[in-house]
């Protein structure tokens, strides 16, 4: 295989559910020269990003931007609203659910997790349950993530506000949506999200390297009683400098410049289209995955996620083998299994700046180097991805009419 | 369709038999901050880029480095070795040799040019008869093109030179292997080639600006007595000042940049491993060219350009039509068609920093594109590139040993 | 004035006190593409990073890098090694200690303040003497910074170490090197530093985005049983995951590549170079201000930043209009004044990616603005620098021998 | 010098005179993806520059742009309007004149060379002296250089079309304005030039890589009856394909990409603010020049340039050898030195992206490294240019005003 390996060879197939590619457009705005934060110039460019982001959680309210990863937002917004020893409930959709309840255990707080398969995104119902039996109140915050990055799981998020409403429970509602942001629907203030927290490494198309929490007036009230420590993430010195256009200490001013970019660019090809086209190709990804006739790790047809598929391998194979084979072949990358079902699945990345031709290549070469590693499969899911695809875009509804 | 519209997203598809693709290694090589065309550092990056493109040329003479594309190199070639009324023999493979000779008309040259069908390349045995018949050797170059880039096809440039050999004649062989050059294999030494022309914006991954003559001693020996005025493109001034490091005149110096590291890339892959990359993509195209049931231009299989597929359309459909809605809807660009064919065929350029993944996605929406455009295609194009390219990675025969 | 404004035009002079200017080199190395921050190219790039930066630390231990500016990492260095209600003996040297301090406070230490007028550095025997009254041991920690960022003060770090010692108190030292770092000589291991803050967007040439702590042993120590939550910050997460290689969470990959290249850059300079240069820049900065006839914010001669002038203007002159008439007129900015100082001086920045000629272009058109604004300087400023720089680049010592 | 040189540190100062420093907001666009050549988005694209650069040569007519530096252009205008054995009339204004006065040599025309000195600018009267004894007709063109690069004499075109006009002489007027371009005024058309001849890499602030010829009525016609041969630069098939807006054959396209941001710069700024911003910049260079007691190559002080100062160097006195100290020590080139002059003067070039800070730097590193060099000055140059600028921006006369 030495010998015609592509490898290094053209564009890399960045298929991992982000950090996402970089469009040059953005690219170029980062590369922009340094300016003095604390300038007039500046002053210009948060407002237009501290504008601009409320746009994407569909808000009126304040967006806390960090320079931190999702990480240091998942924290800021427990420790911006509560207090040591507060009882949140959680719920184990997969990986990323887990770490974040781990997060909270270690700064003081008494998460409840309610275990899953990982095979099936959230149950409102369960949620509903639990608060219904929370008669003192002690529940002071339900944590979701919206889409479950580890297994490909998106949770009705409005189905939770709905249950925790039923429930009559005064608990905010946290929401992640770090990998469905910009990607897939989301609306922080009808849905009544009280903490959304979001990253810039994935539908917003940016570099890893900054974070938000949008906020609803629940948790700015929540605020100013919650006793956990904070300074770095502090929402108060935020949104007292953001009101003036700057920020308490320097921020990351490159990824600000970036971001305007980014959000242009989404408003340009409008959001609708942008999660039309997430949906289109999420359907394409599994439609070549049943092709080969290879399982999806979420079983729940309900809550596909279309930024992220995780495709399971028979028993018996390596899926990070096959990912070291694919990558050291073929110049792409996918996203790796976790928990229970590690080495048991891969996970193929569909979302950000990627067009269908660029999930029809990469999913061109999963079939090849599915083979290459001897993945009994069969063959005929790219062109079941391209035949869907036709069809989506109209082709195959003209040539119905035309038979 | 304007609702699920993915034109302006992802990366543009630029299937054009080139300008290619500028990998982002060349991209920031070419991004480097200007330095002194004169100073001691620009005399270390000349020289790098002099030698460099030897090697690419396989030739141990000079080779001339114009700031200028491939069609001030073709100037050069004839301006700098022939004299006003020297007759040239040209081959019709297509429009580019049309207007090279259409170029020896206007600077004074007399050509005679063999015609032929576009559908074949050409052919070495017309070549000899008529130098046979050149008692007078008033002949004084044969001008062919290695690759001609209108229509996918690929002259045996050794077999040219056998042909002249064979009839004795002292006419130069001057070839463009512009669209060819560092993608299929070029010999300019062994193949006793007297001026080779190339161009910096297909197989070596740069942006258009830069051109190249390599040449023989019979061509520099040729260069003393040639009567046509030259002075931008002439030989003498240019290999005189480069062999002190420098230019007569300002070159550009970012190309010559992005020079050093496109050479730099092909040598990483190796020469052997490019070449055989360019015949695998080519096979996998036309694969899919004759799964849709559609014809190669090119009606010579000994001859298939491992660089450009021309892609005839049935009778009664717009070959430019068919383009216009490829990019508008997902965002891919093809080449032109030109002459007695214009409108007819489009041209599929797999060439450069293009790997597998990029072509399956390219052949995918140009699947897509073909039947929205109402051609009377039979799907399954892009599987049977798939099924080629992972039997050419060694899967077909692994498979096959298995069974 | 407006005919001839030179403002946009040009490179900006960034004279603030950091986030300097980025060179080209850094710039391209973050411009390259993104790669999964879970693969192999990614475990070499992050060893790399995590090799190099103890060298600019001139430490042994590990150091932790944050996706975080420096506040991030002022947080670090206290809930990782402090519990609730613990002293911390801290020096009133300018605004960033006064920060810092009220930083401890809102997460739950204890500040002891030890004031200071702003005009002069830390004076160790200070914290000796309230060492020594400590008997019971209470002070968990002294903390200073070893630039003072808006006042140009550089403190004796060994001197520091050598007062805690002289008491025989087992406090830790913790010490901010964020602007001197990379610009100034700094020896964490040396120098018995517990933690040391640094940042990127100063002498490490970097954007802001990017944060570290250099720990000791007894800090790692410290570590295991201090009680202030920590997650997003933790070391032990951090440490555990580096050892492969890798993040606990998703890293800002494109500072890393620019990391590898900025510690490249300072070694190929060598750091006693970047040292003396540092310093040479300081000198010649404070020649022109004497020359002008203008006050150094900073009285202490001994303490002069290598990397930060701050110059008080004349009573009844506002330096805040001063910066921007000089930002209008020749493009380039300043560091601010704070504190009880506000709007009464303003700071040269003079540290990172600066040569002899920028700092003289810098300091030109600050003669020039300061005439503009009317403020009463003596002429001559440019020309003092130039002529100290002169001899200090050994023109002044040949000249004299010649004479 | 060696342990604090700083070389390779901050910014190169880029003082040839051309190519000059390419603007951040240039260099991204000309790092933007290729684009096909011959799409809607290309046509957009060539439409903006073929447009926008007739406002920088000020005329109605088209102008055409080549891939190709100055000499190409020079070449064109030559081989589009003459035939071969037309006498030209040319001015030895110094080495640029003499290089474009042998290629008019080479390609087969016939120039009469008025001698000069190499220190005073072309002599409008010696023009009208010849033209007028030119009874029959014979010289078929006037060639002057607008500003000659070489030694910093700036020629007053419209006196020269005055004389050709005093002598009622039908030859055609060609001018080169590389060095002058967007950096002084310059009028095609209201001064009757028959052929321009302008570069990229100069005020445009582009790479080199592009240049121009701006056309007149009387040049179009000219081109009709030409008889040398020519092909690449042939004018008509440019004018015909520019028409629809593509090229004949392959174009720069970054290079347009950048064109498009380079004229977008200096209409922001406007052409007159530029050409006041040379003109300042240029009389600081001069009183620098002064102070230091050096001698100005160009004698003639009607006919400074505002983009170049050639300052001769004392007998006994090295340049090249000043140049490699100055380049070693501070990072900075000069442009060299030509002809009976070589080795005798050194050039600085003040154009096209440059500010008042940028100059003032080069000039203070000018005065350090001739001081290090041993050439006997006087100290002050770059005070009186600080003192000047201050001066020019208001400053002084406001300051006198007070007084």
């Amino acid at each position: 295989m030495a010998q015609n390996s592509s490898r290094p060879v053209g564009r890399h197939f960045l298929q991992i559910p982000g950090p996402t590619t970089v469009p040059d457009r953005v690219q170029r705005a980062i590369s922009a020269p340094i300016i003095d934060h604390r300038g007039p110039e500046f002053a210009k460019l948060a407002k237009k990003c501290l504008d601009g982001i409320k746009t994407i959680f569909k808000t009126t309210n304040p967006v806390i931007i960090y320079t931190a990863t999702g990480t240091g937002a998942w924290e800021s917004a427990l420790t911006n609203t509560l207090s040591p020893g507060d009882k949140v409930l959680m719920l184990e959709t997969g990986q990323f659910a887990t770490l974040w309840k781990k997060m909270a255990e270690r700064i003081g707080l008494v998460p409840e997790f309610i275990s899953t398969d990982w095979r099936h995104g959230a149950d409102p119902s369960l949620i509903e349950k639990r608060l219904r039996e929370d008669k003192n109140k002690e529940i002071k915050a339900v944590c979701v993530l919206h889409n479950e990055t580890s297994t490909g799981a998106l949770t009705p998020i409005a189905d939770i506000r709905k249950a925790i409403d039923a429930a009559s429970h005064p608990a905010l509602l946290m929401v992640d949506t770090i990998s469905s942001l910009a990607s897939a629907d989301y609306r922080h203030d009808e849905w009544g999200v009280d903490v959304s927290v979001g990253g810039a490494q994935k539908g917003l198309m940016l570099p890893p390297g900054m974070s938000f929490n949008a906020v609803s007036d629940k948790a700015l009230a929540a605020n100013k009683t919650s006793k956990l420590p904070k300074s770095f993430f502090a929402w108060d010195d935020m949104l007292n400098m953001n009101k003036v256009g700057f920020f308490p200490y320097t921020p990351a001013t490159q990824m600000l410049q970036g971001l305007v970019v980014g959000i242009e660019m989404l408003h340009e090809e409008g959001l609708e289209n942008v999660f039309a086209r997430h949906a289109r190709l999420g359907e394409a990804t599994r439609r070549a995955v049943a092709a080969w006739g290879l399982e999806n790790l979420n079983k729940n047809a309900d809550q596909y996620s279309p930024t992220i598929t995780a495709v399971m391998l028979p028993e018996g194979h390596d899926a990070d083998k096959f990912r070291a084979l694919a990558l050291e072949t073929f110049n792409i990358s996918y996203g790796a299994s976790f928990g229970a079902y590690a080495g048991k699945y891969f996970r193929i990345g569909h979302l950000a700046d990627i067009n269908d031709g660029t999930l029809v290549g990469a999913l061109g070469i999963t079939e090849m180097a599915l083979q290459l590693a001897g993945v009994p499969i069969k063959k005929g899911g790219v062109q079941a991805a391209v035949d869907y695809l036709t069809t989506a875009h109209g082709g195959g509804a003209k040539k119905a009419a035309a038979e």
